[in-house]
């Protein structure tokens, strides 16, 4: 079964956005040093990183904030698949240059299984630090991926918040530094497993 | 100038440890897990590193709290240097099996002027993220040491939090995997420099 990834830039402090997130600041006050090692000066590592993580994705899962944050701002995902927008409202799928976008306001899970049926195999990927909470509150996510950004921002969004206190084993299988950011990634260890 | 470092062990949603720390408990609920990396079958990698860092202290600062919870549980610091507790309370100095506590009530710049007089040029090593979090809001540390471990414990006592929303850059130095932690080393990058 395809896998549902978390994959964010993180300042070592937890924080995936700055404070004051809005239309004109869709990443907060400081938010976009976050994205930094993307697009200024980054490394062949972090190319290869950027495109192996890009190729892989099959759909998107999108919170609705972050939907008509980034849509407004940046027209999109950075990724060229079916993307699947949690909202309450009851919405038409939406074409844009960037991509589909469909409405699903059956819950995450069922969204979840659309994005698979949609995404030919490959990684379903979440956007979004509430929806991101939800599945792994939900135990639905496998792996998170993180792009561990040196600086502390001190307030802002944090990507690991409100996830309840059940403890969620992780195992490391990419820690791979580069000038700009540490490149990791983890599976979630499930129970039982 | 000897360098503060701030080092600890943290899970990936940034706790240094669990939730309901007591003196029964000083690591809190599931905090212990976040020292198994150096008690439970450590690697090559996880010896050398905890031996480096443990071979480069001069001297150890500690808040009260830490000092109290530590002192009754573990009988001390990891550090056999000389260690300085901030404190409100006047106290005699306190010579124990592992090394010689030092009471400072005149506040965290003089306990570090203190610790660099007596660590003999090697590193200042703070513990208890209360501390941590004075100093590096009055922008005197120099290093942060993470062992990040590969867990989420959704709760407890977060390393980062009351920093205040200045952002503080940093340089990764040091990204070094290992089965049961990953092995991170940050310069503080000071204004101006």
């Amino acid at each position: 079964m395809a896998k549902l990834v978390l994959s964010f830039s993180m300042s070592l402090d937890g924080f995936i956005a700055g404070p004051d997130v809005s239309a004109q600041l869709p990443m907060g006050r400081h938010g976009e040093r976050l994205h930094d090692w993307m697009f200024k000066a980054p490394s062949d590592l972090d190319r290869r990183m950027a495109r192996e993580m890009s190729e892989n994705v099959g759909a998107v899962l999108l919170g609705r904030r972050t939907f008509d944050l980034g849509l407004s701002h940046w027209g999109g995902t950075p990724y060229k698949t079916p993307t699947f927008v949690l909202t309450h409202e009851p919405l038409d799928p939406l074409s844009t240059k960037t991509g589909t976008f469909i409405f699903v306001q059956a819950g995450i899970e069922s969204a979840l299984q659309q994005a698979r049926a949609a995404g030919g195999g490959k990684d379903i990927v979440v956007m979004g630090a509430n929806l991101a909470q939800q599945y792994l509150k939900a135990g639905l996510a496998d792996e998170i991926v993180i792009q561990l950004v040196p600086v502390l921002l001190g307030s802002g969004t944090r990507l690991f918040d409100h996830i309840g206190d059940r403890r969620i084993e992780l195992a490391t299988t990419t820690a791979l530094p580069s000038p700009s950011v540490t490149h990791l990634r983890f599976e979630v260890v499930k129970p039982g497993a």
